[in-house]
Parts: C-alpha cells; structure tokens; sequence
C-alpha cells in the first residue's frame, strides 16, 4: 500500500478514528487504526466492542492495500510532522515507512486481516439535525446518564422521535434531565437507547455547526451517526426505558423564581464544604421573599440569603448540591424555577408554559443546622 | 481577631503564601496559613521545613489578633467569594467566621501559638536585580538541577557573585547549565547553593515584570528573597560546590553550526519512538554539510537529515535526545553552536565568543543501526 496525503487532512482522520480505540492498550488488533484503500478511497477505522468509526481522507492512492498501524504510535508521529505531503508505504510483513520532508519513520504495522470492520447495517429509519443542534442537546442531559450503573438502560439517553419533536432523556437513580427539540421535517416516530458512552464520544467529533447536519439512522441493534466524511456506528441499548411520563407532575405547593448565576455561586461556595463521597445536603430554607441556603458539614459551616420570587408555601428542602448545579449549568435562562411539593418528593426545574427542559433532582433527608 | 479587605488582595496573599505549604498534607500547624495582625498590619505566612513565605496584605484590622487557618480551606473559599470587601472574624476556640456580602461561612481555626515564625536572619551581603532578570536565569538552569539526587549538592542551583557578574550553575551526573548575568552594580564575592524546590516556587510568586526589583540576601544558613510586599526565606545547602571550570574546556575537534528550530523538531519526532524509562540514544552523524539524525528502538526507526555549517572532523556521537532537547527549549538565538571533541567527552552548546551561556551534555554509548 502506498498513499500520499497532507498532514493535516491525515491527522485529521486520525484523530476522529482514534475516538473509537480503547484508550487502556487491549493488546490486540483493537489498538490499531486500518487504512483500507482498497475501495477507491482512503478510509481509516478504528473500532472497539461498543462503537466504530469509519471516515474518508482526501489523498492519492499510488498503490491499493490494507494495513493496521498502532493508533497511539501513528497519531502521535503524524502529529510531530511538518506541515507538509506525508507518504506512507507498507513493504513486506507490513513494514511501514512515513515520510515527511526529510523525515523518515519505520515502524511495524499489522495484516488488516483480523480487523472487524464496521458493520453493515440495514437502516430503518433516520432523523436529521443540525450537528450543532445534536451536540446542544446531548452536552444538557448526558450528566444524568448513570454511567457504571449496574442498570444498564441508566447508561443510554433516550431518543424519542414523535413527528417533529425530538426528545432525550437521560436519568440516574436520582435525577431525570429531559430536552425537547423541534426537527425542521416530521420523521417515523420511534424510541432507542443510545450508549452514553458512545454519544460522548460523537460529541468530541461533530462540529458545533448550525450548518452541518448530521444524519442519524436506527436498525434493531445499532445507531449509525453520519456527517461529514465520517460513519459511527455504535451499538443500542435493548429493552424498554423508564416511563418518565409517570414521574412528571405539574401540581406543586411551593414555587421559587430565583436568579441562576447567584444561585449557582452560592452552591459552588457551599460545596467547598463538602468532601468528595461525603453526603451532606445543602439545605433550602424558602420563606416568602428569600431563600437561605445552608450547608454544615465536619469542616465547617455556610449560610447566604439570596432574593427569590415565591408562590405557594414556605418549605425547607435538602439537595445534593450537584445535581441542582449540574442542571443549572446547561439551562440558559437568566431565572429558573423550581417547583416542589414537600421535602420528600421530586422537585422540578422548568419553565412553566414552555417544553424545552425539565430537570427532576430528588431531595434527600437533612438534619437542622443552627 | 478581626479583619477586613478585598477579596482580590485577600486571595492574591493566600495564594503567595500556600506556595510554602506542603502539597500533601502534614496533618501538623504546618498544613495551616497564620494570619497576625499584631504588628500594625495584616501578615500571612506559610511555612514548611525548607522554606517560609510572608506577606503583607492590605486591609483594615478591626482587632489585633492572630489565626491559623487551614490553608486549602480558606484558599478554596476565598476564590469561590464575590469580587467584594470580606471580613474575617474570630472568635472563642477560634472558630472564624468569614462574611462576604451575603455569604456568611464558619470554620474551625487553631492557635498560631505552635506556628513557626519565619527566622529572623541576619543579612550579610545582598544582591540586586529584576524580577524578571531573576526569573529567566533560574528558568533557563534549573532543567539541570538533579532533584532527587542522592548528592544534596545536586539538588541546588549555585549562585555566585563576581563583582557586576552573576553566574548561575546546575548540573546533575549528566549535564550542567550555566548562565551568566551583568548585575547593574558591583557586589561583594559570594557562592551560595540555593535548593531547587525552593527556587521553583520563588519562580511562581514573582513577575515577569523588568521594572519590578528583587533583593537576595545571604547568611551563613539561609537566603531571603524580598520583593513586593513579600519576604521568602529558604534553607541553603551547606557544603562546596562542584569545581565546574575544570570541566568546561574550550578545545573542540568538530565543530557544528544549526537551526535551532529544525533541530529541535527533529528531536521532538525522534523522541516518539523512545518509551518512558528506555534509554534509546539518539545519533548525529556530523559530516560536511549535513548531520544525519538517527533513532532507533523497539518501537520503530527514525532518519532524517538537517543541513548544517561544520568546521573540523567528522563525528558519529550519541545523546539522551531529553538533555540536548532541554538546553535548546531555553536558547535564545536561532542557530546554535555544538563543540565536540569525540563520542566519549562531553560536548558543549554555547556561542563561540560569548560567555551568556553554556550547557555541557555527556554523550551517551550507542550501537550502529542500519
């Protein structure tokens, strides 16, 4: 095989495939990137059990063929290389050479015979999206994801189609992160679980272009994402998600319209309180015009009253500080909402009248403080 | 006790003075910043075995007294505070009250009573020059200094003071840096071997700013740094320091003139194929107009030819690629001078006809690659 592209297209490629290589050394095939050019074009591959990802570089093809070259090793020469036309050539036993100007690597590379391939999927249906729209939409539900839950459907986000509106739902034992989306056209409607893990890795790929769509297509056991030059496949979560609908009330007894920037300083204060695997509660204290957020934990004490809007009645409610920040984090809102029932039930961070997000945080039990 | 000032001043003095507390945790008064106010202003101090850190910060003292205060504790919550005036309160078992427009937070403190003050030194002799003068030259040396060396000398940077010039000397067992500097005035003789770890974190307190001053001053034990509002007094390393002039020789058998740039990419491509712990030279062979640079490991083999000015024989010579490539990083100019004399003795980098610096890098054994 013998190819000549720029660095840059090369490096490029490389870094997109390499998304889909274990990052711990599995001593095996896996570790490699293939170029395959035997197909009339360029096409790199990385693949690991969970996902693949395949995508085309610009470059000539002087002579066809296949060869497996350690991903770390060949991401990280082609990274030092000048700016400038890159050969790579595979001789006898897969001895591959690269050179660069006056630069000269040898290095071994691997028959692509064991390389499994991205598999070919009959799609059944698929929905189109700006990558910028996908990419908004999974950064502000995927910290919901339960990623070493023991439940495997808590490590998938949701994709619900229904006509024009797309949903995505993520949720732990403790949380429920929900966005809506309008689609520009009306697709099959239609529910998967995708792979948290999977998704985060399509986002370190995809562009944050209005722009540039992305097409994602659904089968029985897999996901393909395609955009640009490049293909992920990845594999679907089987069997049937929560039924989110049933933990959704819109009755409550206390809502609280407070400032999300204050709010959110206030908490990250409280949470130098807090010891990493230490539970302790920042505490809600909503009375009729402030709400007075407290914290006491073994290395000391924090209070601060912060002005809110109130409806409804007084209520005093304990939260594991991160996930009201983590949900306060991707709203973009300069005021939230939250509405509560009681200290023991979920409380809802939304805008009443509109779909867009809702965040369910559960409350947790706390103690007083003095 | 009872204080006030702004946040930004507030911060900024926690932060100088931290750079002295030990980065694991002592368990002792030592993991802990001292806040005195007794002697008519605001003094934080951080102190650890080798070195002790004082700064004076601008505020207003409502009541004289003195703190010790966990110094990751009030750091974290200082930068998490608002851009405003905060005051520091203690009370009874010092338990300290910090308060900051809203937020109010409670934390234990203890008594400075077991606090080691920084010692009171008796200056001998001292030395003048800009932060930023001072700063270059550590940063320029200290790569050499052998940090876990067996040899404490070796842990040290030698300061030594020759009328209007200030040489600075590190070495470990394979390489040694020297850098010369033209102080604005005359000072008395003086060497002084100053520890590695201390210097560093000097390095990180003071600015890049030419305008700004630095006082070293020197005692039979100890050496102060004084600048800002700062004082910094280390430990120096007793004992006599290598006799480097005999090393340094000026007769040289091949001489190589190079782009300093190309060299060092070069370096940095080669360098890919050597793992972590493998002792891979690199190879220059040095002939008329060219230097043919050769690596060759488990991993893979690498070429690649710079074209060069040479004077003298031809040579074939090995180098650990890290120490040429650390001497390059801190070289002003674009091309530099090698002087060699033959693959067993020491080779020198320096500018014929100038005494600014010199870096000597002991080759290494190599075998012949193909």
């Amino acid at each position: 095989m013998k190819i000549v592209c720029s660095k840059q297209n090369l490096f490029n490629g490389l870094l997109i495939v390499s998304r889909a290589i274990p990052s711990k050394p599995s001593l095996s095939i896996l570790d490699c990137i293939l170029v395959d050019t035997t197909k009339g074009n360029i096409t790199l591959t990385g693949n690991n059990i969970d996902m693949g990802i395949e995508t085309v570089v610009e470059g000539d093809i002087i002579e066809p063929g296949i060869v497996a070259l350690d991903a770390k090793m060949i991401v990280e020469i082609v990274r030092k290389l000048p700016d400038s036309e890159v050969t790579i050539e595979t001789g006898k036993d897969y001895k591959t050479t690269i050179v660069c100007e006056k630069a000269k690597f040898n290095i071994m590379g691997k028959s692509g015979d064991e390389y499994t391939y991205l598999p070919k999927v009959e799609k059944e249906s698929s929905i189109v999206l700006s990558q910028y729209a996908l990419k908004e939409i999974v950064r502000k539900t995927i910290f919901s994801v339960g990623e070493n839950d023991n439940n495997i459907l808590m490590r998938g986000e949701l994709f619900k189609i229904n006509g024009t509106t797309l949903t995505v739902i993520a949720l732990d034992g403790h949380r429920v992160a929900i966005r809506n989306i309008e689609l520009k056209e009306a697709f099959g409607d239609r529910e998967i679980i995708i792979l948290g893990k999977s998704l985060n890795e399509v986002m370190k790929i995809i562009s944050d272009d209005t722009e540039k769509e992305i097409t994602i297509s659904f089968t029985q056991k897999h996901v393909v994402f395609e955009f640009d030059e490049t293909v992920v496949v990845s594999r679907i979560i089987e069997g049937e998600f929560f039924k989110v609908s049933k933990m959704i009330s819109s009755d409550y007894e206390t809502k609280m319209i407070i400032n999300k920037r204050e709010l959110m300083d206030c908490i990250e204060r409280a949470m130098l309180l807090v010891k990493e695997g230490d539970k302790k509660p920042i505490i809600f204290n909503i009375t009729d015009t402030k709400v007075e957020i407290m914290i006491s934990s073994s290395i000391g004490s924090m209070k601060e009253d912060i002005d809110i809007e109130k409806q409804g009645k007084d209520l005093m409610i304990g939260f594991n500080a991160k996930f009201v920040l983590d949900a306060l984090r991707v709203i973009e809102d300069e005021t939230v909402e939250f509405f509560m029932v009681n200290p023991k039930s979920p409380c809802f961070i939304k805008k009443e009248g509109e779909e867009s997000y809702t965040y369910l945080v559960l409350p947790v039990n706390f103690s007083m403080v003095n």
